[in-house]
């Protein structure tokens, strides 16, 4: 156990991708999407996301099978984006550290997580 | 006047295009957005707001110009996306009523408003 | 069938009734909820959506019942805001034309609808 | 430099903290918001994102001030809420690891840092 408090570039890139994921996930849940508006909403949320600093990639995959098991449920021609329709990876570089994160369906829940935290010192 | 408190159709007409204004509003705004992803993000918003019920047209154009100078103004790489940025035209059709809406800038305020109800009885 | 297109007040007032419905809707789903978090999450979309041109009231209650079963059913503590756990009124007030609209669920589906436009001419 | 890339737990937290705020800052900005409203607005953004996982304790201050200057230099009652009327302080427990962190203006900015990181091995 050490007394010292300071971030470290890997700690620091670690929070800049935990933003990003909160960022992502709660701009664009409850957006209406269908299979035909899935693919400009995925772009959209790369680009608007590989705005934020430090960010080196932002890749989303609609996961079209659950988005149509879900209007075809509900008799439905659209639905609002949530975790389940989403698979999403995010790649950000602070200082060198590059830290690859994660966010899939686990048990029914979109689980954000952290794969592998790179270039420590 | 009249007691009679029933919606008309191009009332009703008129209710829809004000829910698409309002989700389209504040679903996007404070999207990180640049000039760069200023066209993937107008795309992502048309398609997703045409998948509402009785939505015939969504044309979002991002008003670049003010775009560039407010990044140039701020020193900044990006910024979040506010009706300032925006120029949007909704038209809904409901049960032959044809509503057109516009947003524009008025003042420095973004104002929504109805263009024309037509197809009333 | 009229050849004008001039928006009525009583039209203008559905209008603005939308916009408060689809801002409301689209500001807040998706933001994290449980029973303790609730009440103060209905309050500040009362008090919030309030402060929108002619908006006289919004009430907002959350159906606690439907919120604590989808808990149980997952197993978790807290969930997303969505359209199955509220129920909202809205009355808005344009040029002495008064509309009051509410969101149910019917058929499993979130339905704003507006109730009655009072003060035509 | 280590070629080990699994997180710590205090990068876990720390990625916990930077989802939490990231979640905060887009579930909520774009909100109306107005002296009268802001107080209702800052309780229900500390319940509701003090509902997600590890997270200890949030606390939000309007800055009123700021807020007061934007509404009389708009001559408007109301705004739409952006990092500029906010202070923010979340602390993130993750396995024994505490992470306080913060956001406030810096250079017309809203900046979100870490402020301190304890508990590590």
């Amino acid at each position: 156990m050490t007394d010292d408090v300071t971030p470290t570039d890997a700690e620091t890139a670690c929070f800049e991708a935990g933003i990003k994921f909160g960022s992502l996930y709660h701009q664009f849940a409850g957006t209406p999407i269908s299979p035909a508006s899935a693919g400009s909403l995925a772009r959209a949320i790369e680009d608007s996301i590989e705005n934020q600093p430090h960010c080196t990639a932002v890749t989303v995959d609609v996961r079209e099978e659950e988005l149509e098991e879900a209007l075809a449920e509900a008799s439905a021609e659209y639905t609002e984006l949530t975790g389940r329709f989403l698979e999403v990876e995010i790649v950000v570089d602070y200082e060198g550290c590059e830290v690859v994160t994660r966010m899939e369906m686990e048990d029914g829940y979109p689980l954000m997580r952290l794969e592998s935290v790179g270039g420590r010192e």
